[in-house]
């Protein structure tokens, strides 16, 4: 597995950096956003460093969007939302802000926008764990 | 295939409605979005009709994501973007307006945030013509 020593997201992988982690297998990890634009937004991953569409490799990619897509179910059940946003930006002009791919997948509920990025705030990890139990009991 | 009458996406994918298309294969149909976020902005779809994320069977989601990743490579070259958001809403509540699964693959400017949906407005079928040439020679 090639990691980036620099990236947050592959010290999460390497479990040197904690993270609320709801799924795992060898090659794809999802973990709770620390700054949620809903509760139970979480974020997919592949393992292996890659910084976005242009550089995954679609086998990886299928990989990651399979789980995404049982992550969808998980979090709608966890968090009693009414839908799911799925959304993967790919470069700075995208509002891409960590450079290893990463798909979220965000509970969304009538009648409540998004928040912009701008306006997130940190959530408290205790708040995250207990949520990421819910949604690992819902997978 | 089983099409819903009343879906506008399974009239494009039957040619009852015209559209731009920029790839089509047996399962999987690109056309570029007629209410764009960016010029070249792409809806990626099944060809059944699958509601949402919740619905679509886990193998033709992936085929749907493999065609959404040569979009986005696509649109990003046709357009000169400097990046790509893959976007794929669930539910009223997230925004989803046609209950036919699509990726949306939009292409982004350094700089521009993506407007509003409701500010959006038609494009002129030429128009979207003459960027649907472009993309397909990206392919």
């Amino acid at each position: 597995m090639a990691y980036d020593s620099k990236c947050i997201f592959c010290k999460i992988v390497q479990k040197k950096v904690s993270a609320s982690i709801v799924y795992e297998d060898d090659e794809v990890i999802a973990f709770l956003d620390i700054r949620p634009l809903s509760m139970g937004h979480t974020l997919v991953i592949p393992k292996q460093h890659y910084v976005d569409i242009f550089e995954i490799p679609a086998d990886v990619q299928a990989k990651v969007y399979a789980v995404a897509q049982k992550t969808a179910f998980a979090v709608k059940k966890a968090a009693g939302a009414d839908g799911v946003s799925v959304i993967q930006q790919n470069g700075k002009a995208a509002g891409q802000d960590i450079f290893h791919l990463h798909v979220h997948v965000v509970p969304r509920f009538n009648g409540v926008a998004l928040p912009r990025f701008s306006d997130l705030e940190l959530a408290e990890r205790s708040v995250l764990n207990e949520m990421a139990k819910k949604v690992i009991a819902a997978f």
